[in-house]
């Protein structure tokens, strides 16, 4: 449980922020606006995050000291990415209070036990088969069949750690491309659409989620969110209640983010649960400009022990992810009526790196 | 006029912003969102402005060697505040581009000078005559009658430096409470109600108005803003008109509030300009919640030299500015649906201080 600030002229809480990239910078954005002063930790002196917030830690994620000095300098302790090591937390854990719990970081940052988890609370995902030697390998294509996706437990995102195998793929050179790390074989799924649902859940375990998102990656990355999804209102539902039993199995206090295959009409179950980040999400970006409250400011109030607030969505919105040198069309952007854009501050555009992001808002729909 | 930033990954620009106020604060923030760098430059250890930015340098406005300093670390230099001492305006000038320019602030530095500039576009403003002494005072009452305002012609704000000269106040007391400081006299505008226009002005001529801002006052400070203002449309349409012209007057590069009586129907003109300011205002904070691009983001990509957006109001907006004590009620305001919560980040809450707001936005209508 989050410690309750007491009443007074400002929440009064100090947030520690783990990781420095957008995600974290726009996690200390909206504490500002609620007054809440936030401590940057980030490995890299050139982290996006380090810009906005007066306290900053730049070191090591196993360097014990600085994390010590970091937990002890804050009241409560989030992250921006689920692949913080498991030493960094548990030694945070001991000093301060370190939400999303350790149990949410935990069940998720390995795809093997998120997939027990999601199965075990009834909901539907691919089929898929644990992969720890090549012999697995051969094993689960054999039951799985192509075209199949090898995917490592850990430390995947972006599409990277994962190799597709598909009719003449060459089981060797799939076990090499993941490292030989531990994986696993997820079948295909396929799905019509996939979509998201972006919630925060609060200590009392009151839940709210944004409206649900319809999103289109390109090369593994995800290029547009549009909300809302193109469903069936039952389908939106149906996602909806995804979301609260996940969020309440895994006990989570934060913003986390369900992503899902919509599959076809005449599917014997039309959602499958693909994959569960326990954090604020890049499919949550249009909450900034497109409803009344954003994923980042839900975050905060979710860890700190504030009271959710209700999210009404502001019109038809379309979220669209610059990627590396897309990033260059910066002022035609600003120029654009109706285009909100947002720069992260990072200096070099590297393929595959995001930099930024517009929205457009259509209020009338 | 401002440089323009070449195209690149990023505006590629460092904006030095005097004072380290809300303004301030809300200016960082809105450059955040834009991928551009803040150093923020004030007077004050505990200023709300430093909490959001990465450089800061703590200085007073007469420290000629900090004020070089803070000018060579950045591109451009704005201000939160118009009561800038020239001496400050007239070194970094020599070293930077200094927007809105010194025009703009010499103007509205002075009640007089504004008064006389208003006039001189043609426009409408309360009876006026200048009082440099005691002698002054007596005539300009015996010209403008009674009930009268006596300002001081410098530094006063939020009611300072004004006193009320009714039936019976005594002369003596009146001048004295102004601090025989050179004042004006300004004869009491009956007016039906008080409004403002926030609007942007790009270095080109570009002007993008928000929509007009009906403003309710409490003990001279600012209590409620509402949009739109309960006027007929052609009142409204005078208002941009007279802000368009103010805006030209000045060469005016940024976001500048013009603040209006509203004489009640029959009047020979309907709107007397009451005041401006040449910087972004308390006014137009409901942009952050409730419109497509807030007052802080259009004056940062006009002083940068980017182009403007062109606002979108999202639904009836109302701001309630929370003052002094009136903070402590954050926690029902976080829990109330709908309501966007600012607060400043300020630790005492004293009587008068504005410590945040909270905006309430109604879609639907």
């Amino acid at each position: 449980m989050p410690p309750l600030p007491a009443p007074g002229v400002s929440p009064g809480v100090r947030l520690g922020i783990l990781g420095g990239g957008q995600l974290g910078r726009m996690l200390a954005l909206a504490a500002a606006r609620l007054g809440i002063p936030c401590h940057v930790y980030a490995d890299r002196p050139d982290s996006p995050a380090f810009e906005v917030v007066r306290d900053t830690t730049c070191a090591d994620y196993a360097d014990e000291a600085a994390l010590a000095r970091f937990a002890q300098s804050v009241d409560i302790v989030t992250y921006e990415f689920e692949n913080i090591p498991d030493s960094a937390v548990a030694l945070l854990e001991r000093l301060r209070p370190v939400l999303p719990g350790v149990r949410a970081l935990a069940t998720t940052q390995d795809r093997l036990s998120e997939k027990r988890f999601v199965r075990g609370l009834g909901l539907a995902t691919a089929e898929f088969a644990e992969v720890s030697s090549r012999a697995d390998l051969e094993a689960a294509v054999a039951a799985i069949g192509r075209p199949a996706i090898l995917k490592t437990r850990r430390l995947g995102y972006d599409g990277k750690g994962q190799a597709a195998i598909r009719a003449g793929t060459d089981l060797d050179a799939a076990w090499r491309a993941v490292g030989m790390a531990p994986s696993i074989l997820e079948a295909f799924v396929p799905f019509e659409r996939e979509a998201s649902v972006v919630a925060a859940r609060g200590a009392d375990g009151t839940v709210r989620p944004f409206d649900l998102t319809e999103n289109v990656h390109r090369d593994h990355i995800l290029h547009t969110s549009t909300v809302p999804a193109d469903v069936p209102a039952a389908v939106a539902e149906e996602a909806m209640a995804i979301a609260a039993a996940i969020g309440a199995g895994l006990d989570f206090v934060g913003v986390f983010a369900v992503e899902l295959f919509v599959l076809p009409q005449g599917a014997e179950s039309r959602l499958v649960v693909n994959e569960i980040a326990p954090r604020v999400h890049n499919s949550g970006h249009w909450t900034l400009d497109g409803c009344t409250v954003s994923q980042f400011e839900q975050h905060v109030r979710a860890v700190c022990g504030l009271p959710l607030a209700s999210p009404r969505r502001l019109g038809r919105v379309v979220m669209t992810n610059l990627i590396g040198a897309e990033v260059e069309s910066w002022r035609e952007l600003l120029a654009e009526p109706g285009a909100a854009l947002h720069l992260y501050g990072k200096a070099e555009a590297r393929p595959g790196r995001k930099m930024g992001h517009v929205t457009r808002l259509d209020p009338l729909s």
